[in-house]
């Protein structure tokens, strides 16, 4: 068994990327679904941009490095990840931030209907952020947030968008969004697709799927580092009808001009608020040209190999250990989850051997699986790892069941 | 005259933190005002930041080094940088996303109002946020930006809220803050402040003014990197009925807890939206760190000695040329401004001699004293230069004319 890991860690075609990040030794990480390693070449980056462009030309980077143009070439890098085109995609604010954006533009354009559509079981800020914006706009929305079965059914003629994740943050389920998108459009709705944990994980095909707009992190399978800058998508078709709620001066036409009125950009720059967070930015980019140097056809195909592997080891040994995600790796994201009453400390204790996955209330162990630096070996041995956890009881400590506030 | 400029750069109390910061040999920054240059110690505390804490406990890092409190932890530092109390003040997204939550949350606590008030020459993305935020609410809010002298008497009983840049970014003119929140709460209107060019430039005093909010900037004078965070400011007597508009997961009470509904948090974490740009903010607390270090009133009586000694230099050698700012320093913030028709040739011509100021349209010069990095020899130089370039019209060449797009 060990000399066939072996085996498939030596074809591996993307085996040359794991060098490329630095992944402590002796650690088996499956928590880049929450925040990526960083690569080897953010920090001599960052560290040029500091020096190079922010510390000799000071004010001049914004034209001489090409700062004021990062939210948009970054963009269409970011493009090419999701099957967009380029000039659809602005990097930008936060995942929520960009949320809100894409929901009150969505409701703007379906003003004679008042419901959002979501999943009861999305990722919360997605949720809250519609919240908020159904309370702001006051004039009788609602948001609708149903089981993932309903959906279909919630998608009615009273929908004006339907804001979904496309894969679980818990289960690692993955919808199917050109299936949906067509439901949505059936009903004459919108859909915002949040590709939270899509990005960089699998190819994305928003132009196949005709989506209209789309939401994505920056931090997870980007790599681009703790509360890296988000990214959104709006479908060129949509474009000329955009209007941002937060219509911040680097979203006009001319923000230079300093003009006393607001004039939306013509490109998907009207989609940008603020000042751009340049350090933020490139430290992203460094993740995304990783990224685009491997094939994501392959990223995905290792994937699913890594987490079959997983899957069927863990199974093997724990049998009686509830799957928590499809058994269908067609039907999910890069990750697979388990549920055990005691999922917070066992957790803990595989962390504690080395083997870093995460928690999520209330009872799902996740394990991600990004195949730019886990290995064959490394699958292999977080499944044995949590094996011999759950047959040793090692996670029936008091200090892994103490749960911090953050998880 | 060089002696006596020698002997007050000997006899300057803050000459020892020039040389914490990489400003480039040769050059005069007198543009500190749009970007700060970088403090020495950015650059290895980001490198540390991305080995030691990201790169070794990567998702640990959130716990493990106090990420997830950046937010408020920097936040309390801006605080005693402007009067503000600890609890009161958090670091998040861009100034313009901050303008926006705090415009929509006071239209919330204004209900029967319908004005919001500032001034024309306001920087235009406050104006470009107010006019979104009118727009999107569609219920008959009115944007009344009018001229600084009519302020007072725009500020009646139809205005919730009174949103002012507290120094003009054009010519330096500083608002009376007291007076007009005075003005304001008279009028029964609350205030916003944006600090842009106020916090780290002088001696800001929200408590004293009892300012109800405010917002402010990190990549000007606390030298946080290009498009570094922005912070905002909410009274604590506000806080409890304070509803931000962008709802995002980091501002719930248990954000942890992944709870389907929004629980706003009991601090200023409410105010928080998506996930914290953590690189960036290291950044920026180092700039914050530098300034804390220094007596805030020291720099504000360096920079008003900078600039006089500008001004009156430059008044001396071009007694024709028009003051843009108030003569008056007590009246202006730490910049002084001229206006020239070929204002942007002039500017490039500076530049083209290591005077680097900014201009912006139509035709006002801008130069910045930030203290920490300034000597009063630059002055001197700035002065010198500036009257050399207008004597021999050194600025009338066709390179100096072309406007690049960003200026």
């Amino acid at each position: 068994m060990t000399a066939d890991i072996d085996s498939l860690d030596r074809a591996d075609p993307l085996a040359r990327f794991r060098e490329r990040f630095a992944v402590p030794e002796g650690i088996v990480y499956l928590d880049g679904n929450s925040l990526g390693p960083p690569p080897k070449a953010t920090a001599p980056r960052i560290a040029a941009a500091i020096a190079d462009e922010w510390g000799k030309d000071l004010i001049g980077g914004w034209t001489r490095h090409g700062w004021i143009d990062l939210p948009l070439r970054l963009g269409n890098k970011i493009a090419r990840l999701i099957g967009a085109a380029p000039g659809e995609v602005a990097v930008a604010d936060s995942t929520s931030v960009n949320a809100f954006k894409l929901l009150a533009a969505s409701l703007a354009l379906r003003p004679e209907r008042r419901v959002i559509v979501s999943e009861r079981d999305n990722f919360p800020t997605d949720l809250y952020i519609a919240e908020g914006l159904v309370r702001l706009l006051d004039r009788g929305h609602e948001l609708r947030a149903v089981a993932a079965e309903d959906l279909a059914g919630a998608t009615d003629g009273d929908a004006a968008v339907v804001l979904l994740t496309e894969v679980n943050y818990r289960t690692g389920r993955r919808h199917d969004m050109a299936a949906l998108t067509r439901r949505a459009h059936a009903a004459g709705a919108l859909t915002i697709w949040d590709l939270a944990h899509s990005a960089g994980a699998f190819p994305v095909d928003l132009h196949a799927a005709h989506a209209d707009f789309a939401i994505g992190c920056g931090y997870k399978y980007l790599n681009g580092g703790p509360g890296a800058p988000a990214f959104l998508y709006v479908a060129r078709r949509h474009l000329p009808s955009f209007v941002s709620p937060l219509s911040g001066w680097l979203g006009h036409a001319a923000p230079f001009a300093f003009e006393p009125g607001y004039r939306p950009a013509e490109s998907v720059a009207r989609a940008l608020c603020g000042t751009p967070a340049i350090l933020a930015m490139l430290a992203l980019e460094v993740g995304v040209d990783l990224l685009l140097e491997a094939d994501i056809e392959a990223v995905r195909a290792k994937s699913i190999a890594l987490s079959e592997l997983f899957r069927e080891r863990v199974e093997r040994s724990c049998p009686w250990l509830a799957l928590a995600s499809p058994a269908d790796p067609a039907q999910r994201g890069n990750q697979i989850s388990f549920a055990h009453p005691e999922g917070y400390a066992v957790t803990q204790a595989l962390i504690a051997q080395g083997v870093v996955g995460d928690f999520r209330a209330p009872d799902v162990m996740r394990f991600g699986f990004a195949p730019l630096y886990l290995r064959y070996a490394d699958a292999a041995r977080a499944a044995d790892t949590l094996a011999e956890v759950l047959a040793t009881r090692a996670w029936d400590r008091p200090e892994f069941k103490t749960r911090a506030a953050v998880t």
